[in-house]
């Protein structure tokens, strides 16, 4: 398979019109793009029988202006009036565009849709509130007023968490709310406003000496791939995992305390970082979706930030069988983490090594030439962090597992080429939208005793769909299980067509023994499968608490968490 | 100060008489004891200027027969008759002394009233049940017929916990529901009922090859001084932390799941170690205290045993500064934790060498030549574990950082010395209570950059009373700050003045930014303190929790977590 086969496709490089659809569902940065790379376009030919032709002229780009031209469906000229009181003319917007934009995250559908010109539930309001003063009046005008509030953050969402079932108010959290609080470099955390963005969070822990006087520098140790846009109250309340989570924690693992404004007040948790006081409400709060209140304040533990201490080590085992032996044992092998770390099933193995230009090279060929083979082989990369020799130790204890089930090392080469676009693979999403091609992922949580069934049947499922690529990845690894990850390529008649066979993918989540999400959130679009998944107990203790912060159920109703749907469909609500 | 001055102690070495107050006040084995040895009952005589004659003759030994012929406050010969067809007759008793024997924990005030054969709240009857489905007719026959519900594990709660305020049935655990469900060696976790014990767990885990063909042994990893006298499932529910829990982390950080009934019917939590499905209700249930349910299994993160890696060292500091400034650097250091770690302060040092058999030795004299002088040097014991060069490396990074700050290595010595008393301590408090010298134990956690100010003030307090011994350490360490354990000793006019006393630390801990207890809970006698210090907000959230899951008030009734005393003193209630 040469790379260079064929004419490079016509991929559009021209930031979206302003006002666009194109503009609200594209990835990131306006002016950024990342194309597939040659041996991806050929795989894709190959999968789905297309030639050149194919990538000449898009099939859609969604590049028309915005208009709906939605009537507002709460929020009446008196209502906007009081709220532009509240927060200043300035800071409300009824414009359709703000409207849609604030409406919006970042599923395929949301974007398949909005390439159609397809608009449904749209913010009537948007609203930027300047500090938490703001925040309070709004949600205590909101709740007297029986007026839906939304709480958008980076926008990011992948399970239509910002979307406005029922109208009403959205409430834009980075606009105004974005800054840092305070440092304490004494306790090692950090309080910031709700709406700071991944790259000022980290940025001012980076440079903590400069800005704050503070003697170390500092990280977060968070970076989803949304890092570069999405917000640190996002990560919070949608209980979101960063890429090198198995070292530094999760989201919920980093949340020292919060300030919520609740319907019912003002809600404080303390900054202790254990005690035996009864049940953690600081606990109770994350992961609440914007249904109990608006989160405008949260306490972090920070790390000190130690790059040059990094080490990289990749692995390719015989089989993902090995692979995940080999996972598990290192995962429970009591030497500390490593902080990247990943394990690609076959396919993903074989793709990743295409993307990360490995594929073809002479490390390639050593690998076929020691028995490694494509479509069963299966790679790990990983990288260790914190003191210099902590670091080390995690890469030579995880080096010799690795052996031990069967890996051969690739040095730190395949982990380095992963490394700078370790952000940037959703851009790859537009180019493949505008050929007609989809991409979307889905992932869950399992425990090690049922990942390979569960891999197995989930896999199966989507491979039985024609002309469909699917990657598999573990990437948050426990002692006690990890996560998988599946990516998967398409063609779909339509966007039902996909809708319905995603819905597949999550009731084999389910049957398999997995959980809805590990950290892409429930929001409206997985709410369906938290109450079987969780159960009537546990979802009747989260109604109990929505009852309690939200009596008129002002907080993103409509289906989020599945909380307030009386039993409905979260898209019949709309 | 010679340690063979004056006659020794008249201990008390006989086994308390069956039936008898003793039996159920005094700590641990019946058969055994932990006398103070030579250099404290010096110190205590020096202290409170006692003589030889004041140690011949106990002032009191509790040993009298239990009678108190209470009558039954909600429980009538019919309730007793169904309760009995639900567990069988062998399996309820009506008996004065089971109803004050589950009744009763390890306070000293309530040490202290059964000397005197003073007994105040009683279960009208207690029961035994065999299984889970006993506890569900029994919690639902209970909630039909408004029965308050006590539940019994080890019995070793600190904060009358089990106190039976307002009388009704106490369900004893360990009794039947004590086994080891299954192991799971692929997850690396264990599932037990509630009511197994310490030792029990331990055992079996450590036994795991044999017992259950594993492939390793395991360890728990949960080691609180209780742990030959505490259940499982108590060390959940109060939300317990062992001593190497800065290494294996509290018991809030090792459940993975669990199920509790409840009056509104069973919860079950599922076992991933990880998802974003919403607020984790696994947790919510932790630190509950029976006032939600009673815990009937819990599935915990185990750890491979590794006790060939261990590795001990010990610390002298110049001062307390300098001690807490090494420990949170060790804390802050990103090479791992170490699992015993402890820093005692100044009196606590003072105390803790002549308990160690240290003071007088040639280690104390190279310690004075050194300039680490008496009542200003301070010790830190410390031992590591996991992975052979994981625990070398953290007790090489953590000796690097005490040299720092001023320490001189002492060697493994002292740490050897305190491992082998390390649940023993409590034995010390009868032979003291003997001799009418109280001791007693308040903890509370804090932030580092309040610690200081907490520590003084606290201990400023406690050393205002005349002849009062106040010794403090850290012990449980969290990059963002640990915990200060308050050990008086003193002696009273009677138990309310002791009662007051301690309410006056408990203030003192709010007063100066600590929380009510780190690893004790709050039970009864906390309960007014935990509302001032989480706030009303957060209280309403915990009554609304309490409201879902038993809106007869029947779970623990009666103060407990503060939750239905409706504004009363918890004691104003019984």
């Amino acid at each position: 398979m040469g790379a260079s086969k064929g004419a490079a496709p016509n991929w559009i490089e021209t930031a979206p019109a302003k006002g666009s659809y194109r503009s609200i569902f594209k990835w990131g940065d306006p002016h950024a793009y990342k194309h597939p790379n040659a041996k991806l376009v050929q795989l894709l030919k190959e999968t789905f029988g297309l030639g050149d032709d194919h990538f000449k002229v898009p099939v859609s780009h969604g590049n028309r202006p915005v208009a709906h031209g939605q009537p507002s469906r709460v929020i009446t000229r008196d209502h906007a009036a009081a709220i532009a009181r509240i927060v200043g003319d300035e800071n409300v917007s009824v414009d359709d565009y703000d409207r849609l934009k604030f409406a919006t995250g970042k599923t395929l559908e949301e974007s398949l849709r909005l390439r159609q010109g397809e608009v449904r539930a749209v913010a009537d309001l948007v609203v930027h509130p300047r500090h938490k003063d703001d925040v309070r009046r709004l949600v205590g005008y909101c709740d007297r007023e029986q007026i839906p509030v939304y709480v958008y953050g980076g926008g990011s969402s992948v399970n239509f968490g910002l979307w406005p079932s029922r109208g009403g108010v959205t409430l834009v959290m980075g606009t105004h709310m974005n800054r840092v609080v305070r440092l304490n470099e004494t306790n090692q955390t950090v309080t910031v406003q709700a709406g700071i963005m991944g790259p000022d969070y980290e940025g001012a822990l980076n440079d903590a000496p400069r800005r704050y006087h503070s003697r170390h520098r500092y990280t977060g140790g968070h970076f989803p791939q949304s890092f570069e846009f999405s917000s640190v109250g996002g990560w919070v309340v949608t209980l979101g995992s960063g890429q090198l989570s198995s070292y530094y924690g999760d989201a919920c693992d980093l949340v020292v305390s919060q300030e919520v404004v609740t319907p019912v007040g003002d809600l404080k948790t303390l900054d202790f970082p254990a005690t035996a006081n009864g049940p953690s409400v600081n606990r109770m709060m994350i992961g609440s979706e914007g249904c109990f209140g608006v989160l405008v304040e949260v306490t972090l533990k920070i790390f000190r930030c130690l790059p040059e201490n990094r080490r990289y080590f990749s692995f390719v085992f015989p089989s993902w069988t090995k692979a995940v032996e080999a996972g598990r044992e290192i995962a429970q092998g009591q030497f500390g983490m490593p902080a990247v770390f990943r394990i690609s099933d076959e396919e993903e193995t074989h793709i990743g090594l295409k993307l990360y230009g490995i594929d073809g090279t002479l490390m390639d060929r050593l690998m076929r030439l020691r028995g490694f083979q494509p479509m069963r082989r299966c790679l790990m990369i990983a990288s260790s962090e914190g003191e210099k020799r902590f670091a080390g130790n995690v890469k030579r204890c995880a080096k010799r597992i690795c052996r031990r089930f069967g890996g051969m090392s690739l040095t730190g080469y395949p982990v380095r080429q992963w490394e700078p676009g370790r952000f940037t693979d959703p851009y790859l999403r537009d180019d493949l939208n505008d050929y007609g091609i989809l991409i979307e992922t889905l992932d869950t949580a399992v425990t090690w005793d049922r990942l390979h069934p569960l891999h197995q049947g989930v896999r199966r499922l989507i491979k039985a769909r024609p002309e469909t690529l699917c990657m598999t990845h573990a990437s948050h690894f426990y002692a006690q299980g990890t996560n998988l990850y599946f990516i998967f390529i398409t063609r779909a008649a339509d966007i039902d067509d996909f809708v319905a066979f995603q819905e597949k993918i999550l009731h084999a989540f389910e049957q398999f023994g997995g959980s809805p999400t590990h950290h892409h959130g429930i929001g409206k679009l997985f709410s369906p499968w938290l109450q079987p998944h969780l159960g009537d107990a546990q979802m009747a203790v989260l109604r109990a608490l929505k009852g309690h912060f939200d009596p008129n159920t002002i907080m993103n109703p409509g289906g989020q968490l599945g909380l307030d749907t009386g039993g409905r469909h979260w898209r019949d609500i709309c």
